[in-house]
């Protein structure tokens, strides 16, 4: 496993992976893996889609201050590097990229990306710049990894529909690879942030697998329920859990992020359906979703 | 010469001509000259230097929508396709790219690329939204065609110093050609838009880069001018013209744009020093510049 940390070490390293991949099986498919670190068995999950699918597997860690507003948690970020290299390493990852902020943003950058309306509603809404902060260390990753296909988790689901909405627009070749939600046994979201959690608050966060569970069955048995009843039920169930602070939850079109009609039955939408949830326990914000896909004539929750 | 109307096909064009070019000469850099069109002088010193310098050059021709203003000239900018592609063919080009505006922008793009402060003085302060237009369709065609090298010309000094900032934040994997700019034998700059100029307009436009050789003549022989002084007199040169109306004069640092220190003479500027004018002859609007650059205790020309 090769270990860098500056830009140019990398491009080298890549360059040079990918043309043996080339001249030993004429498959040459280099695949990237972004992430923050502190890695979990979800980033494990893209690893290793990533490895089948691509000769050279890169993993990204960079906590990307950009993407950090004012008042969130940059400073407070759990990192701890050598853990994540050994489970890269045990992952057959091929190239680890550790850049220092001063290696991506030598100078503060000037230049940004903006990705409108998919950007607007939920994370989007709370996390003010968020996003912008994200296209804009992505398309740098892009530009310096050049991969072929890029892993991302759906549990950022909105961030799916973003990169793939910039992908699209600045005619980006690669492939956005988007993977499925990874859960504890009990139903909790993996995220880097749950290590944050106190055992009450952890408790009483299983309340956003849990109504987003319930709201899978509720749509198969009342196929009548519209987005605002599916909502205020979710937040009756969330809203059972004393620590629980709602930031939003909500019931959009899926990739577009716009609202579906609200006397309309939500299995009647046109298009797939995503249920987003963000919801506060003490400091820590978590988040978690279920995408809806339509089959047939029916909503169906995708695996 | 190979010409190509879809994305698609341009990028197997290049990537074949790319892999042939790697064959047999080990030599692969593709070039790439963007431009609107109406091919003139300037246009063919920016081919024949990516042509000298490339083992593919790429010429793309698109007037790009988003780049002009509501009340810019988008609906009457000069086309000639057919000159065009003789004038590419006579060079030796070997790819012209030919997209129609759905080609480019299937749906309105929902994703700008915004540089800040480079972007706000001289044409960005003139013309709204142009630069976000301009990196847009710049960052489209980067990662459509993937070139080493992308040629444009210092008429538009801004426009270099923009894209240059973007490639700089964004890392990408391209190096630009700035390339002189082209002149008449009686000194007025190159533009697709002197089409448009009456023969008396025309005339009265020699005082564009009669006023930027005289400033290059007062910065030399008086070197305590300020930029406010340097300005008044360019402004008085440009307005014995009567038809000449004046956007803009600015004397500014290169390639940061920033405002020279008001009292200090021009030749302190601890940088390169541009001077750009944008003077309106009835509907047409035309820009100029010049570059100074330090050379041991004064500042020069730059040819």
């Amino acid at each position: 496993m090769i270990t860098v940390r500056t830009i140019a070490e990398l491009r080298t390293a890549v360059r040079r992976l990918r043309q043996e991949a080339e001249q030993q099986s004429g498959r040459a498919e280099v695949g990237l893996v972004p992430t923050m670190g502190y890695l979990h068995e979800g980033h494990a999950s893209l690893l290793r889609q990533a490895k089948e699918q691509c000769a050279v597997t890169v993993l990204s860690i960079f906590v990307n201050p950009i993407q950090f507003g004012p008042n969130e948690d940059l400073a407070q970020y759990p990192r701890d590097e050598e853990r994540d290299l050994k489970l890269a390493a045990s992952l057959g990852i091929d190239i680890v990229f550790l850049p220092a902020p001063e290696e991506m943003y030598p100078q503060p950058t000037k230049t940004a990306i903006h990705v409108r309306e998919v950007t607007e509603p939920l994370c989007g809404a709370s996390r003010p710049g968020h996003f912008d902060g994200v296209t804009t260390v992505v398309a740098k990753l892009f530009h310096i990894v050049k991969p072929d296909r890029a892993y991302f988790g759906m549990k950022d689901a909105q961030q799916v529909a973003v990169i793939q909405q910039m992908v699209d627009d600045l005619n980006f070749d690669v492939v956005l690879m988007p993977c499925p939600i990874v859960r504890e046994a009990d139903g909790l979201a993996l995220s880097s942030r749950n290590v944050y959690l106190s055992g009450e608050e952890r408790g009483q966060a299983l309340g956003l697998s849990r109504s987003l569970r319930m709201a899978e069955e509720w749509l198969g048995q009342e196929p009548g329920l519209t987005a605002e009843e599916v909502k205020s039920r979710i937040r009756q169930v969330i809203g059972e859990a004393p620590l629980a602070d709602i930031d939003y939850i909500d019931i959009l079109t899926f990739p577009a992020l716009q609202a579906l009609p609200s006397a309309e039955p939500v299995v009647n939408a046109g298009s797939d359906v995503l249920i987003a949830l963000a919801v506060r326990f003490g400091r820590t914000r978590l988040i978690d979703n279920r995408l809806f896909s339509r089959q047939g004539g029916c909503l169906c929750s995708v695996k």
